[in-house]
């Protein structure tokens, strides 16, 4: 069995390897690309997914795996890479690789589209590109099989999570928020966020947003730290890589993204050295992921304590302009509660409503119960039933999200699920270290990582994303955390 | 036939986008990657290679080329992509899979090895490693099969090349230098190269070497300048990357590095978009590339019709710098010929003696007719007959240049032939051009680009090297051109 186990390692790693590739190349994309070499980049994407399905898909790995699940001799973390390898052998083995090959041009082409769509504001432009990405991912799904499309397409991101789960969740979830929403709505005392609008020097904020990733424990020997439209967090363990985006008249906007994806990237470079390129050495699950992301975000970025230690710092990045402004005055900003047009610059009390926007969309796209022509209507009466807003173009409305352009259907819930495993992990940490607001007011974030290096990021996938969140916290996931958390915040800020 | 050549060109398109995947790797180690990223790049790029190899190898992709060999109704373009195919076909299953990872793995550790051992003068702990590469190569070599090993070298670099060849031409070239360079030696009249080491920040070179990025037609619409530590050009067509280095104390090391690898980046562009990704559609080969490089770097870039027109701006990109150093100084001090142990620093006239001592050494080594420990004392010998210097340590002898220890042996003469066939181009560029030295005090730099796209780059490896320079120039490759540069550039500046 030993010589069995090895060369299901080496497969294993093989196509693990071959799949940071993929990511390298993602990021290549995003961030250093030339502009005319999505041609020739897309084809190569082609020729890559295809070797990596070929080797995903290969009778002799399934041959592997199913002698070592006769075997019966492995231990638990032989067990749980086996079992992790027969879900992704499964799944592969149901897609055609000519769909492969075919959905990852369409999917590298339609990004280009969005890309110079976007800031035309010219859905038209883009909607050919979309509905390839539809097709071909509804047929996609199809090829997986299962009770609804939708469900086929969550797996890859949030295993054992279907379309009807989430409407139960989401329901509840909109029901307790919209509540919370017209509270501040009415509330008489209110934070002003037009100080986050002042002018800020680029130079400034990346000072500032670099001394945070450090102060984080983010290793910068072993990622990198860069400017992209759409800021995001690709590779790990030694080479993980984030991105921000400057705005010199909004400041939120690097700050809470730079927090954001270093919480992404902690997860990455936290996992277990010996066993990342292992299939149950991974990341846990796309929302547990994100929970990362949003517990550093919003719960210790946009925290009393933290601004206690890092408003100080801010005032003197941009010697002047914030003179007249008090840190609590600079908190309330930081966490005003402003239905907008822009998931990326929702506060936390609407961002959810976005993505249960989103999730309802695309979920009926996928299902056919809509067409991609629907969208920018339907997208425009949805903003206005749920954030009573209006979008008065498709740049900020359909068009905004780069999500649909590169193929990731499914993967909008997972950004809800991971505020609500971050506000659960967020109230445990706090049981477990409660001198917390001390010492991330004295700036040692590094508890917090530490924290979660323990309990979270180093046992990878051992654990589904729900028996990870009883583990850890106890309890089955709740929406409670989270709105215990917001009624708490927006009582000090608000007076509601 | 159609069926069939249309699964022909999929699969040598698979192994080209591939291969070009790897490229970007490359270029992303060099220029991007964080450093603890080293390991587990190794492993990806060992992935990619098994899998390249197998694509490569696959003897379905070798039964569609045999019957394409005998079906005899393809046109000249695809008659010419068999070709290509077969002969790189031929080459990769001759090699055993056993070997391709052998020597993979030896190079690797090499590589290593020299790194460690060149800062520190240590041959003899470099010594096993570089035993080991030769092993493998002259191994390799003899797979491959041929009258020489030697040869079998060459063909990955110079199709149709042979070391016999060599031993003519570069006997020849030697014996035309040294007169020219005693004759310089001797002269009365001589440049101060010293005003190259003042201080020149590295804003004003980066700023001026953009410029001439620009003005030599390079697009960076499909492509990228960026900084390493040892300059490269990387990709192909609409996404190709160049690289520099800036020393504040010694200019020309970013002008002629920017210049030669820009004169790499047109090749790449220039090839035909149609056909760039077909075997018969790449750059033809090692030493015409380099043809390209040193037609910019030594026959545009230290030319006085060049620096009429760059002189002034590079005076001003330095300012107060160079207000001593009159136009003729400093083209003189360009042109400099100063003998020096080191060929990445050696002037045009040096430069070929520098490449033949290492094609010597290389070539008796893989023919088994002298062994490693025999290279330093070699080195010292062959060094103070040919430039009349002898080095005090092998990190000035042996041990500076990284080739070997990557398993480049085959490659060092290429760089002497794109000195020569860059010469035989200029000469009829010239003829073709007549007033191309006004064009050039203009700062049109693009006619040189356009009839290098028109004459060379369009073609690929449509021609061998030396068809190529047959229907280019209308005569075989031949020293003369270059010999005939020389003197009448030094004949100019030393008044020999």
């Amino acid at each position: 069995m030993t010589g069995r186990l090895t060369q299901f390692y080496q497969r294993a790693r093989k196509i693990f390897d071959l799949s940071q590739v993929r990511q390298t190349l993602g990021w290549d994309q995003n961030v250093m690309m030339p502009p005319r070499g999505v041609a020739q980049r897309a084809q190569q994407l082609s020729a890559l997914a295809a070797v990596i399905h070929a080797e995903s898909t290969d009778p002799a790995f399934g041959e592997l795996i199913a002698e070592l699940e006769l075997g019966g001799t492995l231990d638990e973390r032989a067990r749980a890479d086996v079992r992790e390898a027969r879900k992704a052998y499964d799944r592969a083995v149901k897609v055609p690789a000519r769909l492969v090959e075919a959905r990852a041009e369409a999917c590298s082409l339609a990004q280009a589209a969005w890309e110079s769509a976007m800031p035309r504001n010219d859905f038209q432009a883009f909607r050919p590109h979309l509905e390839r990405v539809v097709a071909l991912t509804r047929e996609w799904a199809d090829a997986l099989g299962g009770t609804a499309r939708y469900d086929a397409l969550l797996e890859d991101y949030e295993p054992g999570m279907t379309e009807a789960q989430l409407r139960v969740i989401f329901t509840d979830l909109k029901a307790s928020l919209l509540p919370i929403l017209d509270a501040v709505r009415g509330a008489s005392r209110r934070p002003d966020p037009s100080v986050l609008a002042r002018h800020f020097p680029e130079q400034g904020q990346r000072a500032f947003c670099l001394g945070l990733v450090q102060d984080m424990g983010f290793d910068l020997e072993a990622g990198r730290f860069d400017v992209s439209t759409h800021p995001c967090t690709d590779g790990t363990m030694r080479d993980v890589r984030l991105t921000t985006r400057y705005h010199e008249d909004f400041l939120p906007s690097s700050i809470f993204s730079t927090i954001h994806e270093a919480g992404h990237g902690l997860y990455e470079q936290g996992l277990d050295p010996e066993r990342f390129r292992d299939p149950a050495g991974q990341a846990c699950s796309t929302g547990i992921h994100e929970s990362q992301s949003r517990l550093w975000e919003n719960f210790i970025g946009r925290s009393r304590p933290f601004w206690t230690r890092y408003y100080p710092a801010l005032c003197r990045a941009f010697p002047g302009t914030l003179d007249d402004v008090p840190m609590e005055a600079f908190y309330g900003a930081v966490n005003a509660v402003a239905p907008s047009l822009i998931r990326i610059e929702a506060d936390e009390a609407t961002y959810n409503l976005h993505i249960i926007l989103r999730f309802e969309l695309e979920a009926d796209l996928i299902a056919g119960r809509i067409e991609t022509r629907d969208l920018p209507g339907l997208w425009r009466a949805r903003m206005l039933e749920s954030l009573g807003l209006e979008p008065s173009d498709d740049r900020t409305g359909v068009l905004q999200d780069i999500h649909w352009s590169v193929g990731l259907i499914g993967y909008f819930p997972t950004y809800a699920l991971g505020n609500l495993y971050g506000a659960q992990f967020m109230e445990q940490l706090r049981r477990d270290l409660p001198d917390l607001d001390d010492a991330v007011a004295r700036g040692e974030l590094r508890v917090v990582k530490e924290w979660l290096n323990r309990n979270i990021h180093i046992h990878g996938r051992r654990w589904s994303a729900p028996e990870l969140c009883a583990r850890v916290t106890g309890a089955p996931l709740s929406a409670d955390p989270l709105l215990r958390h917001l009624k708490g915040k927006y009582a000090g800020i608000y007076g509601i």
